[in-house]
């Protein structure tokens, strides 16, 4: 039902708010999360123009950057995998550029995964409690269930 | 984990989608599913303006008018019950007037439910899939975990 679940982290407050929800499904059954974090291309490219210093091209650019971003992502998910090993479940990190709305979506079909979780923004002293942009297509779009976590 | 799960029917196909969904989650830990169908009482008095005829005052008319729908609403939620009773859940039915938003967030608190659970209105054909504006308002509103299935 819920064994293999995708969690896709951009290490905000409210996706770590999904951590702690996560650990107690090991009593529903689950045993493999796999933990996505999607380094954003278009903000990568974006911030790629103008880039005439330092004698690099922007192909330059581009590849230094995605090494730099990929590794900072893997320091950043490496706790966050010992946290849920921790809790007894197989875990399959990924850090991966792309279109986060449509690489989340991606993974969710290659993995063949039983549901994706995801933290919602919630601010309790807010009436209005935006859900951010990625999640809330990942809802709409998704053919695998959604479960969402308020951060409360 | 997901003991309690509220489930909210407008009897609409999609959310009948979240029928067979639900009764998997038995293996998930799932023991008792309170079935939710909210009359929406905007709707009923809307339909009682402008109603002068056959003698009725208009709270005669929103009286007869809210005992048949509530009627009708324990027909249909008649068959709902008994399927999911044949699953071995523990069945709590509720027919409820009232505004079909803050209803179904009222009834999650009251009841203390685990997870609230929601058929979405997916169209495969199309690239957009409207959640219906009652499921949205839930999943951006509610405290507890929402799980968002699609029709497919």
């Amino acid at each position: 039902m819920f064994e293999k679940i995708l969690y896709p982290t951009d290490f905000s407050d409210a996706s770590k708010k999904a951590i702690a929800y996560l650990k107690n499904m090991k009593t529903a059954g689950t045993r493999q999360v796999i933990i996505l974090n999607v380094i954003d291309e278009k903000k990568v490219e974006y911030s790629s123009q103008g880039i005439t210093w330092a004698g690099l091209s922007v192909a330059d650019f581009l590849r230094q950057t995605y090494q730099r971003l990929i590794e900072e992502a893997h320091e950043e998910l490496k706790s966050v995998e010992s946290e849920l090993k921790e809790a007894g479940f197989d875990i399959k990190v990924m850090a991966e550029k792309g279109n986060p709305y449509s690489k989340i979506l991606e993974v969710a079909e290659e993995e063949d995964v039983s549901a994706i979780i995801l933290g919602s923004h919630g601010k309790s002293n807010l009436k209005s409690m935006p859900l951010g942009s990625v999640s809330e297509y990942v809802i709409h779009h998704s053919t695998k269930p959604v479960i969402v976590i308020r951060r409360d």
